[in-house]
């Protein structure tokens, strides 16, 4: 029950619906789902506003970090029978739903080796890094309107390229349709338009962590990108964990990031320097792909948040910082099939002698993660997408 | 009373608040406001799902294009005073709110002079315009939770900027702070994800027309930009008019765009050729600045929606389409400080020997917009906004 990393450890919030039911909110425990809205009628848990009963976790988010480590202590407590065994509905008899509604979407670009390998790929022969990147989280916004929760297919877009840059662009389905594995940290806590939020209270106002696939339309995206950023590429579809797992559960995975911050930043972006220790994992129809870690982070989402809101930029309540491609040093530690097959000029061998650049209809990926081992560990609910023709 | 371009062919919705009382729908009508949710309660108005009584617009304008006519005929009967004269609220006695929740805000580069003038003030020796602006109209994603109504004054951002290349960036407030003159066109009938519009249809889902004063920090946007577009830049605010003018109301200034496209566009993004004719003003400090006009933009709106959706994408209520700065060939006719100064290299002359290069604290800056003239003009709102310190 406990196994797999959804013990009690970790309990991850989600909205799920049984059949002619309204969603509501449930925690997921095991492979299991407890109803809060029931738990809470039954006088078992307090429910902040009838939060519980919501289709969105937005409302509970919005109720701040000491409504959320109340309700975790208090449902820590009932999955461990202290006070009564509280009823489980099954996850196969629930559907999953997107957990919150997404406010801003930011992705963030904040894994200094998948910049550095961007630069390597598009840019050979100069810096492979910016000269801004160092210096920043470099990010940019993405569309929230098309953020699923993961089990949604994700149809191929269509869009115009450049494949011969001496010929005129090209309208078609994308032919480098890419995952991007990511860490998603969702907002709970609003901050005030023309405040900053300090680096050290950033980390107050995170809810809680998904893994994200930015889906990427790499031939779009490099024929639209300049000067103003990614567009088309991006926005036909993002996928995220459906159970958000709460930073509270991850604070014991904390560990220095692997790359040491230098130049130091500037005040505003200093800090002890952390990330998150958590094993990250792409499955390309059933096959492990690459194997990565949060702590390849550069920056923090700390160091994201107190950067967002320097220009006085407010957060709210179902924000979502994304925080860019997770790309180790070594191959097998790449984030993306740009990285893992060099834009296509490497392909990638699958198991049983089949080659991949980028995916294919019909492909399967699916994001993991988990920190730590055995009882203790917490696992990030998998995001899966099957590719579907244009 | 019809004066002013809020005559009887306007009829601009938004969101007023009486001391006291809770926000609900709104009708701009000369200096005064019809409210809505009275009518419906008097049985005057056909009140859609009791959309008039929310404190944002998006309910109504999800009822889509038969409801907003509907509305509109009876708006329009009203007002002429042909069954009963409607009281009025003197706009004086109430408080403006931000019209709608702003779902996802995508801010597009349509005016071929405004996208030239920036390829030759940063990129001076090459093509004016990047290889992909005359194939698709160019666009990013904005913050939308720092959209405001006009009226909330601006404060000048924080942010790194790199005035001296060769030197470490500084940190500090925005130094070249500008404003950029926009139409924004507001979404309200939501479209299928995975479903591209056709760009035949893609006009039916505009619910209708604001200025919009999309506020740059020239100096953070230079520093952070490559590769992935403006973030800190634009997010701090961006302001609109307080009022909605239904499409419905410039149908009647349909009118070709003052430059062809050249060479014809994708299949996808063909049409017969369109802009609005309306009349658009800068003023700054109470003098004119800058006098442009709707047909200067290259891009239609229909063809940014039916680009924004081929890929997939969704449209959802409440999305806001900036059409990008509005300049035209002439000096007097361009649409932000960044081409009136030419980047500061030369300063404007105010009135009374002033000069400005970008704005200084105190300014105050009002976008102004009308389409015909005398009893059958349609103004777009104001949208003033005033410059507070760091």
């Amino acid at each position: 029950m406990t196994a797999g990393g959804f013990g009690r450890a970790n309990l991850p919030y989600g909205i799920f619906r049984r059949a002619g039911e309204p969603a509501r909110v449930g925690v997921r425990f095991g492979e299991g789902v407890l109803d809060l809205a029931t738990l809470a009628a039954d006088g078992l848990l307090d429910d902040p506003g009838g939060a519980f009963a919501q289709p969105a976790l937005n409302a509970f988010m919005a109720c701040g970090p000491a409504a959320w480590a109340a309700a975790r202590e208090r449902l820590q407590r009932l999955v461990s029978g202290v006070d009564a065994e509280p009823g489980l509905i099954a996850l196969d008899d629930v559907e999953l739903l997107l957990p919150f509604a997404v406010a801003d979407y930011v992705d963030f670009w904040s894994s200094i080796d998948h910049a550095a390998n961007s630069g390597r790929i598009f840019r050979p022969g100069s810096d492979p890094l910016p000269p801004n990147w160092r210096h920043m989280p470099i990010g940019y916004h993405g569309r929230s309107g098309t953020v699923v929760a993961g089990g949604t297919p994700v149809r191929r877009p269509h869009g115009q390229s450049r494949p011969d840059r001496e010929a005129p662009p090209v309208f078609g389905p994308s032919a480098k349709l890419d995952v991007e594995l990511e860490l998603g940290f969702v907002i709970g806590a609003p901050s005030a338009m023309g405040e900053a939020v300090p680096v050290a209270l950033a980390a107050e106002h995170v809810f809680g962590v998904v893994l994200l696939n930015d889906w990427s339309a790499r031939d779009l995206q490099a024929f639209e990108s300049q000067p103003l950023g990614p567009f088309l590429g991006k926005s036909f579809a993002t996928s995220i964990s459906p159970w958000v797992t709460p930073m509270a559960a991850l604070e014991p995975f904390r560990a220095a990031p692997l790359t040491p911050q230098e130049p130091a930043p500037a005040d505003y972006l200093r800090e002890e320097p952390w990330a998150l220790d958590i094993a990250l994992e792409i499955e390309l129809n059933g096959e492990a792909i690459a194997r990565t870690n949060g702590r390849h982070l550069y920056w923090s989402v700390a160091q994201q948040i107190a950067h967002l809101t320097v220009n006085g930029a407010s957060l709210r309540t179902g924000d979502l910082l994304g925080s860019g491609t997770i790309s180790g040093p070594a191959r097998a530690e790449r984030g993306s099939l740009l990285e893992l097959s060099w834009n296509g000029a490497e392909p990638l061998a699958l198991a049983g002698g089949a080659e991949r650049t980028f995916l294919e209809d019909g492909d399967e990926v699916v994001l993991r993660g988990i920190a730590g081992e055995g009882e203790d560990a917490v696992a990030l609910a998998d995001v899966r997408g099957r590719i579907v023709g244009a």
